[in-house]
C-alpha cells in the first residue's frame, strides 16, 4: 500500500552526525556563530563591542526591534519596561505554592507557563507587548518566589532601578548596587542574550512552528535551558570550583575528573573550536570583582582550570565557566545563576519566534528507524514471556 | 581571528525545503511513518491492529517498555497507575488559581511544570516512574481544573474506573459510561499515542538533548502540541463544522475557504501523500457514536468535508478531523478535545525522551544567515534616527 509521500531523499541526507549539528534548519537575522569579527554578531553588531559601550536594554531593543534604539527611543523603552514589572496576584499566590527545594529555573518555567493562563497572548499582533511583558516580569517571577521561600518576604516587585539588572539585583539583596554590579550585570546579559540555534533557541522555534503561543514557546525554552549541558553549566561549574581550596587542588581534580572521563562544566562548545569571545569579556569582568571583594582563592582556581583544560584536551572556557565567580563575587545564590540567563535570554527567544512566525512551515523532521521489523499481534491472553 | 569550528559541510547540507521535512535527525526503535502496511506501527505493530484489538494500556506499556504486557504485567501495570492518580494538595490550589477562560493546554502545561517542581525527577533512574505518574495523572490535572473552574466542583480524582480513557469520562461526568465510550477512548488514545518525529515530540527531543528533567521535556511538548498546526488541529476542526447546518452549506464552505486560501484543519499530513492510517479507525467510530446519538447532521457534514477536500485537492483527513465528530457525540466539550491527546501523546514523549537520553548528543542545528553585514556601533547620543 502506497498511501505516503516517497522519501528517498532522507536516505541521501542521513549523515553520521547526530544531533543535526552543521545542519541547517531554517533562516535568522539575528545571530553569526563563529562567522566574523571575534566570532559573535547579533543583527551585525560584534558581541565584544556591544558589551563594552552598550546597556543590556539597547541590545533587547535591538533584537527585539531590528536595529538599536537612540538615547529618546531607550528612554521609552525603559520606562514601558519598568511599568511592566508588577506581578499578578494569581502569580504571586502560585509562587507562594512551589517549595523552597524547587529548582527555580522549574519555577520560572510554571511562572511563564501560568503568566500565559492569566495574560494569554490572544493574537500574534500582541507578539511584541508579550515580549516586554516577559522581558519586564522574569527578575520579579524568580526573586518573589526565591525570597518568599527562603526568607518568608513577600518582596515588592517595584524598585527604583531603572536597570532590569540592578532591579533583579535589588529586590535580591533590599540594599544600594554599586556601579560596578551594575556595569556587570549589562555586559553579562548582553553576552548571555543570543546566540542563534542553541538548543533552547531551537526548542522555542519547533514550538513556534506549529503556531502555539509565545507562553508555551518561552517555558518550552526555560525547560531547555534547565539541563546541565547548556544553561545549568554556570550552576555545576561553581560547584565544582567551590570544592577546591587552591589551584593545586583544582588541578588534581580536574585532572582525576578528565581520567574518569567526566565532562567539565563551563567547558567546550559545539559551534566554537579554539574559544568563546563571550569569555574574554567576563573573565576580565570576574577579575575585577575579585579585587572588590578580595578573592584570592576562586579567580585564581579558575585561571588554573582554564590552563588545564588548555593544556590537557585543548578545551576552552565558553560563556558559562568565568560567570561562575563572577556571579558568585556579587554575592548571588548559585541556584540563581541559570535564572539570569533566562531574563537575558528571553529577548533572543522572542526575536526568533517573531523571526519563525513571520516565515513559518511546521519543523518536523524525520527519524532513521532502528525498531523491531513488523511483527503482528499476539492476543492478550496468549502472550507467554 | 580563526576562533571557531570550520563549517563548509552546512552549506553543502543547504536545502531549498524547510522545516526539515524529510532530513534525519535522529534515530529511534518506536516508530515508522509512512514505510510499511498501513503506514504506521509502534515498535512492529500495525496501529490499526492495535487500534482494533488492544486497551490503550497494552500499548502505553508496549511504548514504554518495549513489549506489550501479558496479562498479568497489564493487570499490575493498571494498578499501579489507579494508585498514582491522585493530585498533590499543591497542585489543586495551583489549578484552583486558573481562570475559567484560560485554554487547557496552557493548563496542562502548567500542572505538568508545578508538578515537575513538586515532585522533581532527581535522577534519570527514576525517569519510568516519573512517565507513570505523569501518564496517570494527565487525565485529573485537566479535568480538576475545569469542573473546579466551571462547575465550582472539587471532583474526586479517584474513580473506579480502571482505564485511563474511563477515569477521564468518570471525572468529566460523575455518570455511569457506556461500553461503547470506553472502547472509542482506547482506540482513540491508542491513536494518538506516538508518531515518530513530529513537531511536540522533537520538541521533547531537543530539550531532552541538554540533559533537561521529563517535566521540562513534557511542559515544552504540551505547548507544543498546542498549535493550530498540530494537536490544535481538532478543536479548530470541531470549530469549522459546527457552524454548518447540511452537507451542502459544508460544502459550499468548504469552497469559499479554499478559494480565500484559508488550511482547512483536519486535512493534510507533513509525511502522509494519500491517507492517514488513523482516519479510516475514528471516522468507523464517529459513525457509530453518530448511530448512537441519532445524529443525522454533523456525521454527515463530515463525510461531505472529506468528499469536497479529495475532490478539489486530494487533502486527506488526518487523525484530527473525525476525532472532532467522535468526540462531540461523546459528550466531551470542544476545548477538551486536544488535551486527551496529551493524556495519550504522553506515552509516545516520555519513551522519545527515554531514547534521546541512552544515546544522546545535544541538538544544536547551524542556521542560515541573513541579517545584516558587519556594522560599527554608534555612540547612542549619535544614533539619529
Ligand atoms: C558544549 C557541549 C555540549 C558541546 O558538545 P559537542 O558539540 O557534542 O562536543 P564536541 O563534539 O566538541 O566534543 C569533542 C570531544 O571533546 C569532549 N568534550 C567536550 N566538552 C568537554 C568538556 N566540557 N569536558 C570534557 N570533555 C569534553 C567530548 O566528550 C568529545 O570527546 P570524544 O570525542 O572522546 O567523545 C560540550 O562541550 C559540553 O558538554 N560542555 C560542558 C557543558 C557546558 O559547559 N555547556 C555550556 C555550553 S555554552
Ligand atoms: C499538517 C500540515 C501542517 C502539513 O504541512 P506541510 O507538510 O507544510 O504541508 P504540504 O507541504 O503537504 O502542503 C502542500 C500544499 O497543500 C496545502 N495544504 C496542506 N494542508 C492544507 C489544508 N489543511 N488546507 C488547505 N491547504 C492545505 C499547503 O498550503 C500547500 O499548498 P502550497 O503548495 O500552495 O503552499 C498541513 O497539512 C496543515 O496545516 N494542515 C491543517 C492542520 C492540521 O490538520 N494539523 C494536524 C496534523 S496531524
Amino acid at each position: 500500500m502506497d498511501s505516503m509521500k516517497s522519501t528517498p531523499s532522507t536516505q541521501t541526507m542521513k549523515t553520521q552526525s547526530t544531533g543535526l549539528h552543521g545542519q541547517i534548519a531554517g533562516k535568522t537575522r539575528l545571530c553569526t556563530v563563529g562567522k566574523s569579527g571575534s566570532g559573535l554578531t547579533y543583527l551585525g553588531y560584534d558581541i565584544v563591542e556591544l558589551a563594552e559601550h552598550c546597556e543590556f536594554e539597547e541590545v533587547a531593543y535591538l533584537l527585539l526591534n531590528g536595529e538599536l534604539p537612540n538615547a529618546s527611543q531607550l528612554n521609552a523603552f525603559q520606562e514601558k519596561l519598568m511599568a511592566l514589572r508588577e506581578l499578578p496576584e494569581s502569580l504571586c499566590r502560585i509562587l507562594e505554592t512551589l517549595p523552597a527545594d524547587s529548582h527555580p529555573m522549574g519555577v520560572m518555567r510554571t511562572g511563564v507557563s501560568a503568566l500565559g493562563d492569566l495574560e494569554p497572548e490572544l493574537n500574534f499582533s500582541q507578539q511584541k507587548e508579550v515580549a516586554y511583558r516577559l522581558l519586564a516580569v522574569l527578575p520579579a517571577i524568580c526573586v518573589y518566589w526565591y525570597r518568599f521561600s527562603h526568607d518568608g518576604v513577600r518582596v515588592p516587585t517595584q524598585t527604583s532601578e531603572p536597570t532590569i539588572g540592578g532591579h533583579f539585583l535589588a529586590m535580591l539583596n533590599d540594599e544600594g548596587i554599586s556601579d560596578l554590579h551594575r556595569k556587570v550585570m549589562h555586559s553579562s546579559l548582553i553576552l548571555y542574550a543570543e546566540h542563534e540555534f542553541n538548543a533552547s533557541t531551537f526548542t522555542a522555534r519547533v514550538c513556534a512552528s506549529t503556531l502555539s503561543d509565545m507562553h508555551s514557546c518561552v517555558s518550552a525554552a526555560i525547560g531547555a535551558l534547565k539541563g546541565p549541558l547548556h544553561g545549568g553549566a554556570n550552576e555545576a561549574a561553581m560547584d565544582m570550583i567551590e570544592q577546591w581550596n587552591s589551584p593545586d587542588e583544582a588541578e588534581a581534580g580536574i585532572l582525576s575528573m578528565l581520567e574518569r572521563k567526566e565532562k567539565i562544566m563551563g567547558f567546550g562548545h559545539a559551534v566554537y573550536r579554539e574559544s568563546d569571545p563571550r569569555n574574554a569579556v567576563i573573565k576580565k569582568w570576574s577579575q575585577s570583582l575579585a579585587e572588590e571583594v578580595g578573592d584570592t582563592v576562586l579567580y585564581p582556581i579558575s585561571e588554573r582550570c582554564e590552563a588545564v583544560m588548555w593544556r590537557e584536551k585543548k578545551l576552552f572556557c565558553n560563556a558559562d565557566f568565568f560567570h561562575a565567580s563572577a556571579y558568585h563575587f556579587m554575592g548571588i545564590p548559585t541556584k540563581l545563576f541559570t535564572p539570569i540567563f533566562v531574563m537575558s535570554r528571553i529577548t533572543g527567544w522572542a526575536a526568533h519566534v517573531f523571526e519563525q512566525r513571520a516565515d513559518n512551515r511546521i519543523i518536523r523532521p524525520s527519524a532513521d528507524y532502528i525498531g523491531p521489523e513488523a511483527r503482528s499481534l499476539v492476543p492478550l491472553t496468549q502472550r507467554t514471556h
